[in-house]
């Protein structure tokens, strides 16, 4: 059994819980938090703490934590044994490098509390300070998902930057959509099939190929009356994306 | 049995043809397009022209056009029986006024001839000349899908503006995370599952109450870092959209 604890009590901390918990061979034996009270939702499960000093001996330490508190709690780890790996995208593996034994697991994916998701599905990029901790890392996410990625600091930052357009901004451009149908008294549900629809499609075509609408076909009509519509601020986005759509595409002309 | 002739030969034409010509009660008996070369595909199924004096006999014409010509080729309908619809985002429903029997059937969706699409799935907006038509109109969509809706002209051209946002702009948005992947040695596959899964979760949460990112969370540090990765014109949409996303959820806090 391997055994794993998990500092941190957000919404990865959360996923991780669940996922180590329900995996076959490991065990999430306790959860820490800095504030008692965050631990609530754990303590029915498994052991908790508030304190560094009464974390329990375990094979993985896991710090899903704000990026900038990592290498400071990381710090006071240094006399446990096991491999501590830090779960951020944008911080280097080497905020870790006063350890021993250390890595990084880093999720692939967005979570929110109120949605569960199926973790088998997620990447999970993975580094290590030795290609034999390399190893116990993959073979711990092994546990939790089928796809387990080598990905170095340098490339993880790049995906977690990627992962900030392809999520965060869509998730945003959503949302102005859900404004524009409020406004004008549609129900937003007429747009979910065209968003599943939209996210569908790049499983078997590449996002270039499966661009469609005004700005690709430079369809200066319709431009011109969506601006009409729009009010200062989203005129401002929709100028700035249908050049970003003709430039990308044009240089390919 | 509802006779259709579909005028057009692009993707939208191509949808809607399998789709008709699949449906129990419709069947299409002619397609027409101006180019006789583009007619090669719809020649194996029904008959085909490519001339308007040449249509046939139909209860419903779909006007499966460019926006700017759909007013010119219904013209020419003038003298035909049946209904005649067009299939666009943003024409009004009164640029076919010069007909008696008219009407508009919109499929909010995005159309590729290299990905088939469940048409059943489809929100069609519908919109009639008279209450008569409107239900004539009515039945004829229940025959490919289950979600008909009476939008008039002005929301159809915000759902359609609505469409760019969430569609057009969300999938050039996969088409800069793809870049990003590239140039780091990463698979695009990677980011897939987290594209997956951010339109996934709008089917059971507002867009606004899934943002997450470090533009809600006002993380300046990660703003920063990110912005140094991008080259200049990425910088701009990613400050643009960092911007409106703390904008929008500024105002609510």
């Amino acid at each position: 059994m391997i055994e794993v604890v998990i500092l941190g009590a957000g919404n990865v901390a959360f996923h991780l819980f669940r996922a180590f918990s329900e995996a076959e061979n490991t065990r999430v034996i306790q959860v820490y938090n800095h504030l008692e009270e965050n631990l609530n939702y754990f303590k029915d499960y498994t052991n908790t703490t508030n304190r560094i000093s009464d974390l329990k001996s375990a094979d993985f330490y896991l710090l899903a934590l704000k990026d900038d508190v990592i290498a400071d709690v990381a710090h006071n780890l240094k006399d446990l044994p096991g491999i501590v790996l830090h779960t951020s995208g944008a911080v280097s593996l080497n905020a870790l490098e006063n350890l021993s034994n250390f890595g990084v697991f880093y999720p692939l994916q967005t979570f929110s509390k109120n949605k569960l998701v199926d973790f088998g599905e997620i990447p999970v990029c993975i580094e290590a300070n030795s290609a034999e901790n390399l190893e116990k890392i993959k073979k711990l996410t092994l546990e939790i998902t089928k796809d387990v990625r080598e990905v170095n600091s340098e490339q993880r930052k790049a995906l977690h930057l990627a992962a900030v357009f392809v999520n965060n901004f869509s998730n945003h451009l959503y949302t102005l959509g859900a404004e524009i149908c409020e406004k004008n008294q549609v129900d937003f549900s007429i747009l979910r099939p065209l968003i599943k629809e939209t996210a569908s499609k790049i499983e078997s075509l590449a996002p270039k190929d499966a661009q469609t609408g005004p700005a690709i076909r430079n369809d200066q009509k319709t431009i011109e009356a969506h601006l009409r519509l729009l009010p200062k601020k989203n005129k401002d986005i929709y100028s700035i994306l249908t050049q970003s759509i003709q430039d990308f595409h044009g240089k390919k002309l």
